[in-house]
Order: C-alpha cells, then structure tokens, then sequence
C-alpha cells in the first residue's frame, strides 16, 4: 500500500502586528508557494528531505519571512542566520549557525549533513565551507529589508540592555514532510532576533530544539522565543511523547505545548508529520504562519488561531 | 528530612592511548580534585549549580584536560571551545560555543544563564560579553599544550578530509550534582576535536545534547563524539525515559546508551544524578574518565570499565 504524502510550513509563531495586518495576503502566497514547492517534490516520488529543503529555500527567498533574505538585524546592524535539517530515516542532520552571505542557508545545513560528519557548523568556518561547495552567495545587502532595518533601528534606541533582552521580535521558517516510502524529515531557517546580542545563537539550528526527525515517531519544527524551546528541547519532547505515551501527533504536540510547558513564558509554536502522514500543529501564541497540504487534505493556509 | 548530595565527574569518554597511560595518575588526581571542589560546596550546603560549575572549573584548569587549558586544537591550529550549564531547579541553561581567551568557558556559560535572556552565545560576541562581565582572559599560547599542539602536528599532515573526519580525537569535561534541597544541575566544557573543521561545534554547548537537568527527573552530563550525542540528544532523551518509562537513573542511563543507541558508530559516555541524590554512569567506549563521591558512597575515581 502506498503510504500518503504530506507536508506543513509555518513562518514564524508570535504576536500580532500591523506590519502582519497590511500584509497578510502576501504571508499567505508565501506560505502558499512553499507548500507547492515541497508537495510536487513529494508528489512525483521525491524524498521529505528534498521536499523540506525546497519550501525551506522558497521561504528563505521570500523578503517578508525572518530567513535568509529578510533576515532581523542585529544589535550591530548585521545580519547572522541559522538553519537546520534532519532526515528520519538516517538519524542524520546538519546545521548552521552564525552565517553571513549564504543564499540559502538550508542548503548549507543539507551540505553540512551530506559532506562532512559534522553536525553545526558556525560562522567563517561555515561560510568557508560554502565556498568549497560553490553554494550561492550574496552581498550583505541582499539580506537586509527594509521592514527589518527599521525595526532594528526603532529597537536600537532603546539603550536599556534589560528592555532589549526582553524584547521578543523573531521569527523562523520551517517545513517537515512524509514522503511516499514513509520517510520524514525537518528543516528550519531563521535570521534570529532583532537587536539580540550579537552571537546569539537561537533554537533554529539546535537539534532536538529547533529539528528533529526520526521514522519511528515524527518530524517536528518548532518557532517562537528561541530560549525557550532551547530549553524545553521541545522538538525531542514531541518525539518522546509519541514513543513513550503513545499519543498520536497532534495529542504528542498539545501535550508538550499547552501541558508540558503551559508555565513557559515564551511563544512556542510546532508543526510535526508522521511517517503515516498525519500532521500534528500547536502554538501557544496568538498566530503562527502556517499551510498544510496531503493526500487526504486540501492545501490550507492560516495565520491566526 | 534531609535530602543526600551527590556529584559525579567525567572528563571524557573514548580509546585508551599511551598518553593517557603515561599519565594514569595524574588524570586520577585531576578528577578527584574535581569531586572535591564541588563536594564542599554541597556538604556546607551550597547550590547543585555552583558545585558543577567549581568542578567543571577545575578540569577546564587542568591541562591534561580536553576543556579550558589543554583544549585541542583544530584544523587552522586554533583552540576554540563549547561549554554549557543547566539548573534543574529553574529550568534556566547558559551556554557558549567557539569561544577564545576565556579561561572558564564553563563560568561564562553560567553568566549567561544568570545575566541574559539568551542562552547561547558565540564567538566574538561571547567573547565581548565575557569582557564586558570581567571574566578572566588568557593568552592564545595559555591553552595550548604541548601534547594537544603534538596531536595536531599529528593529525595535519594527513590531508585526506575523508580520514581527518573520520579521525576521533576529542575529550570533554563535565559534572553533575545534588543538593541538600533536592536540586540538580549539570555543566559541560570541552576544547573540541583535533582537526575538526573551523567552525565546528560539539554538543558540549547543546541543551539536551550535552547537558540537560530537570529537578523532575535528572540532570545528564554527556561525553564522546559529539555528533552522535547531538543526533540522538542523549542528555534529554535520558530525562525522558526516566519520566515516561519510570526507569531509575542507572536503568534510564544504560537504556539509552546500550539499547536505544545500540547501533551507533560513535563512542557515547554519560553521567547522571537525580534529586535524591542517586547516580548513573554508562559508556559504550573503552574508557570513561569518571569519578564520584555522595552521602552514600565513598569518592571513587574510575577510568576503565
């Protein structure tokens, strides 16, 4: 028996904004054109790692989500992205942190898996290797819109270091997907946090936080307050609950964000898919970009709850 | 009733070598040492998270170490070094990765953790912020052994990048402990692999990777190659079964290494310790460098199975 295709997005979980308002049938065509991306890939046979690496770069490419360009700014006014990936069936992953100049830099992060046997790779080091494997690259400016500098420059003039650690403005791109044979993966992409230190290094390249994927329970990528599901290590949790509880994905994903962690004080939002291809999507926060598409579901796209 | 203390150290898990055959007593000392440190923290009543952080200090001082002073050095002849820290009782992780000049990674994990919403710093941006803390700084030439500098003299001639990431040459330090009122923590440190790619990071800076603690079930110090303990997130997935398969802390310990991670290529050494004071140590390598004093149990020093 053929297994079903499927595959979900999310662009980023968190508060409103009016920036969200004015542009929400441009989130959703984003959203919408990620989805397309992965599922044609699944649809003629592909595998989920392709088909999360491809929504991934459409997203990346996509100026209004916070991954490669559109990337949030800095407290110096740069811009430094992460991104991961990982494939269920090999229990593989790879992943990048820090990096400048990378188109897409989830690709870098399926060339860290592929390549080498290393896990993260930061910063120069990271960008080295992208050379070495001729990825894409593109200036500085390319990165920066002109939606984030300004919301770098309106945060910088809040010179209060408290204020600026306390402010929360992030997002992350992200994809997991089953494919025909039963395999599932994930990948997530983030340009991190406006005004966050800089060398902060969020949830988005950390597996088991940001990724994590594995065919015996699910694929799962999470977004929201970097920190928080660090330590929650919340993409793991997910898995765990499946295998230990037996709670089906979308049981697996509530349980972790509205029991588990219903104390957090950060935004946690998760999407997850089976190897059977049932999707699981939670969030504690008041939206999360998200669309989903599979064998037995139409395309979809929502924003708020 | 008065909860028992406890605390275990490793300082990494892999093959035997001659050098650490030459020096057999000397890495005993160094652990026990350790142990002593932060043992006298807890006797006269001092925090889970300050004993872990004294004992991960006085490894990271120890040049025979592979964390702080004695780290390895790697393909562009440079050290650069991971540390983390969690408290169980706060839920609250510090971490840092890629670091240079600071003589107590582990310490400016725990700034972090103490200091900023963020948990993970790297590089250059760890490094201002371990200024701005007036953090101890050393020299380049401070952290570079002779045996480590050797090994890397060793290891770069051989210009095959196939054989150099096949090549396992690491070591980590780390500890965990508890507290007369039941709380545990757990911190990480290392220099690295010999040899990596610039730019490389290990799991010893991984929340859930290398280090996890949770005063619900345990706090995790894990050591070995550190790809496979950030693909199969050790530290966590060891809370994990203990919460949900109700396993005690040496069963959880054993399971995850010997049965969950059975079919792993890589070598894979934790220590634990839950609130009441109970430990758990479990290796699949030859040799874990470990060490361990409670209120039940006399100091012991072990460094074969």
């Amino acid at each position: 028996m053929m297994k079903q295709i499927g595959i979900v997005v999310h662009g980023g979980a968190g508060t409103d904004s009016e920036h969200i308002k004015k542009n929400i049938k441009e989130y959703e065509d984003g959203l919408r054109e990620a989805i397309e991306e992965g599922y044609k890939i699944l649809e003629r046979g592909g595998k989920a790692v392709d088909a999360v690496e491809a929504a991934v770069r459409k997203l990346e490419d996509n100026p209004l989500f916070n991954s490669g360009r559109g990337s949030a700014v800095n407290n110096k006014g740069e811009v430094e992205m992460d991104a991961s990936i990982m494939d269920g069936k090999t229990l593989k992953a790879g992943a990048v942190c820090m990096v400048k100049n990378v188109k897409n830099p989830v690709t870098l992060a399926r060339y860290i898996m592929d390549h080498t046997s290393h896990v993260l790779l930061s910063d120069h080091g990271a960008l080295e290797f992208a050379k070495d494997q001729d990825l894409e690259l593109e200036p500085d400016s390319y990165f920066v819109t002109e939606h984030q500098y300004d919301l770098f420059l309106e945060e910088r003039d809040k010179d209060d270091v408290e204020e600026l650690m306390k402010k929360r403005v992030h997002g992350t791109v992200g994809a997991v997907a089953a494919d025909k044979d039963g395999n599932v993966a994930a990948a997530t992409s983030s340009g991190g946090t406006t005004n966050a230190l800089a060398g902060r290094i969020g949830d988005s390249c950390i597996i088991g936080a940001g990724t994590f994927a594995n065919n015996n329970t699910c694929a799962i990528s999470s977004t929201g307050d970097g920190e928080f599901i660090i330590n929650g290590v919340i993409a793991h949790s997910i898995a765990d609950v499946m295998e230990y509880k037996g709670y089906d994905i979308q049981r697996a994903c509530d349980y972790v964000i509205h029991e588990k962690n219903k104390n957090t004080e950060g935004d946690i939002g998760v999407i997850g898919i089976c190897p059977s291809g049932k999707i699981g999507i939670s969030f504690n926060s008041e939206r999360m970009h998200r669309a989903w598409k599979s064998t037995d579901l139409p395309l979809q796209v929502k924003i708020y709850k």
